[in-house]
């Protein structure tokens, strides 16, 4: 019997297990924009590390950093000259708001058919618990083809402020061939997917104050500036009619799309209709003369994440409020810079800003886009994937920002192989989050042929 | 010595006693927009009544309403044919939010110097105390020269839902031939004032629903329209740059300013500085080519009173928001229809949504503004206020909207007398409201003159 069909048989025999650790973790709250889940950040670190000291790790160490604990682990190979993989995660988890819209707690983790249900069960604790399970599994059959590093961190929902420094003050330590990030999902439960190209992201936050204090509407309505006006007038320029963003040079580095990326990309198999389905939205809707396809993988955009201002409670409160903010995000491409959008967005808001009005813009966080459809490993992925499913593999360029990737190319000089096994109805940064159990497990499985198909002699 | 005299003398002797019952009344939380206080808005209108009880009220009834009872009480004067006087008040307070504002509970009714801060100590409770006081005072010291009734509610703070179809359908017992309204203010201390015109006001809600949930901005970011995007565009073609209102048809029935009335606005004193003062503005705003009390008092205006969409926490969280609304409210001009108005409004932004999301749009309230100059009692009242403070006294167009005074006079035929001790950095429905306790002083000796000025014999 062979160490993969005996890595595989451990799986399905400690399924059960597994789910039991994955629950776990999951049911630690480890909200990382919120101060006051702080301790349970440093609980789910520590469970990890626990876990990568049952799994024999020779090294295990937890590096304090301005916010949240940066996690480090090294499993060594028995031959010499193997090549050295490292596996790359995130323990944290997104806020859980709006609570009332969750039909289970967010932490219990529930497991109900198919679905477990919880904050974090696919973005990405799934992911990580999956990564762990394939190791585990491998190492209970047979020797390790590979060395092990692990990089888990604290902070990726907020931007990885801490990420980059570790990362070039850890060179040695971190130096490895190959880099697997398996924070990214499927296209659908029937397509394996190698995710190429990742758009950056860039977050910040505008305020607008006026009056000292909220003022009756009335006595002064007609005096002056109303900052929840002036603030919709801002944002309401950001976009031209066409759907396209109006910040000047917003676009000057954003490279055309070639023929042959416009049939890549149309080469996936995703139908308006699945798109409707999925959002629940009325119609699609962007950027003119793009396909959805393109609009989400292969252009930037900027989208409102919140809005605030003065009385949002029930009834009427006639005031003019004392202030009005927005928190934005933009989504970037390759060769965008999100230092100099900011430079840019910053300069045009201010241009538009009366000046009855006192503006503050603040950044929060930003990453470079990603693209790589030759990182090291890519093959013995795609090997491990389409075995595991038998069904042709999907290449895509995604949406989503994963700035780690970028980091990664440039301090350790190694392109990270993106994948994962989420799907793309998980409602990740949404109420009722789950992870589909059966992808789950396929994804162990096709996790501990990656690892094996590094063994030359297998 | 005359009942003037002794009524003065009494108030002067019991001034800590109406003190201690303004606090009492003060103390409970009678907001009227928010469900959980419908035992304390209960509670205000017991206090009420108890207190017209001991005045010796022939009549004291409380009406229920659907949603806050309306409190009537009726005191007879000794002679015959006496004039009747109806005292009008509300006895509901705004909402506190932001709580965190307050620098003393918002109900605590502190007395500090000459200031009593709390939510309702000059928004309108401070009034109300203002004229039992003077009521008790006169009739402590002789006969009562007119007829007395009251008229107290506790929804104005809503739009006085309830209001219109009682008076309308009590006209025999709500009879006057004057009515004091105290809910206006002065404009300083040193300007007694008579508030001859009033905007109305149409509060509305608008609603933008996008996709089912939240959404990842990087996953969906250019497929679908961002309702909060949506929702700030419409509100910035809601006025046109030049501060105007954009809605067609919003001025239609706005009556240009005459000379003799920009005259009598411009005779006002208020500096452009005391409004900076006030609001703590940087620099004043508003539709040009008119005056800021122009603009205030005699023009309509559009103002944004909340604004909510997606995630507003701590931190970042890179969402596509589900939905995004703004509470929203018109003040209004004479001959400004708000049901008309609001159907002009319903139309216009109906026009402005992109099919891409959905829209709802509701009314919460809406009063049509106020014109009066020869209210009658109006002598009465304006020696009263002069023989008081000893100053000119102001004749002002007010930007508040009081809708009970157009009610009054649809129905009972009766033009109300608009006055009030409030002042203009009183803060009513913000933070720290309080009341300047030696203005509210003299505002009781100004209410025991009125009355007794009815006394053809004095």
């Amino acid at each position: 019997m062979t160490q993969l069909n005996e890595s595989l048989k451990y799986f399905s025999e400690h399924t059960d297990d597994f789910l039991r650790q994955y629950q776990e973790l999951v049911r630690i709250p480890s909200v990382s924009t919120d101060p006051e889940h702080k301790a349970d950040i440093r609980a789910a670190c520590e469970f990890l590390a626990a876990k990568l000291r049952s799994l024999g790790a020779q090294h295990v160490e937890i590096f304090p950093t301005n916010i949240h604990p940066i996690l480090f682990a090294e499993i060594h190979a028995e031959k010499e000259g193997a090549p050295t993989v490292l596996i790359y995660g995130h323990y944290d988890v997104q806020p859980v708001n709006p609570i009332e819209e969750w039909h289970t707690p967010p932490f219990e983790a529930r497991i109900d058919g198919d679905y477990m249900t919880a904050r974090g069960a696919s973005d990405m604790k799934g992911q990580v618990m999956a990564s762990l399970a394939a190791v585990e599994s491998v190492l209970a059959a047979g020797p390790l083809p590979v060395n092990l590093k692990f990089l888990y961190e604290g902070e990726e929902e907020i931007g990885s402020p801490s990420l980059e420094s570790f990362i070039s003050t850890h060179k040695e330590l971190l130096a490895c061939d190959v880099i697997l990030n398996p924070d990214s999902g499927m296209l659908s439960k029937d397509q394996p997917t190698i995710v190429y190209g990742l758009r950056g992201l860039l977050y910040f936050e505008i305020r607008v104050d006026g009056p000292k204090a909220d003022l009756h509407s009335g006595i002064f309505g007609g005096v002056v500036a109303n900052p929840a006006n002036v603030l919709a007038d801002i944002i309401a320029r950001l976009h031209n009619p066409d759907g396209s963003v109006a910040v000047p040079g917003f676009y000057d580095r954003v490279l055309p799309l070639t023929p042959a990326e416009k049939q890549r990309i149309a080469s996936v198999q995703v139908e308006p209709e699945t798109l409707l389905k999925l959002t629940g939205s009325p119609e699609l809707y962007g950027e003119a003369g793009y396909t959805p396809l393109e609009r989400t993988g292969a252009r930037p955009t900027l989208d409102v994440n919140g809005l605030y201002s003065g009385f949002i409670g029930e009834g009427s409160k006639t005031i003019i409020p004392a202030y009005a903010k927005a928190k934005i995000s933009c989504r970037l491409v390759p060769e965008q810079n999100p230092d100099e959008l900011f430079e840019l967005i910053q300069a045009y808001i201010t241009s538009l800003t009366p000046s009855a009005v006192r503006l503050t813009i603040f950044k929060h966080s930003g990453g470079s886009a990603y693209l790589a459809d030759d990182a090291p490993g890519i093959e013995q992925l795609a090997k491990a994937l389409g075995d595991t499913w038998n069904k042709p593999l999907s290449y895509k360029r995604e949406g989503g920002s994963v700035p780690v990737t970028a980091t990664m190319l440039k301090h350790l000089g190694v392109k990270s192989l993106l994948t994962g096994f989420g799907l793309p109805d998980d409602r990740i940064h949404s109420p009722n989050e789950h992870q589909h159990l059966p992808t789950w497990k396929l994804g162990v499985q096709a996790l501990i042929r990656f690892l094996l198909n590094f063994d030359n002699v297998h």
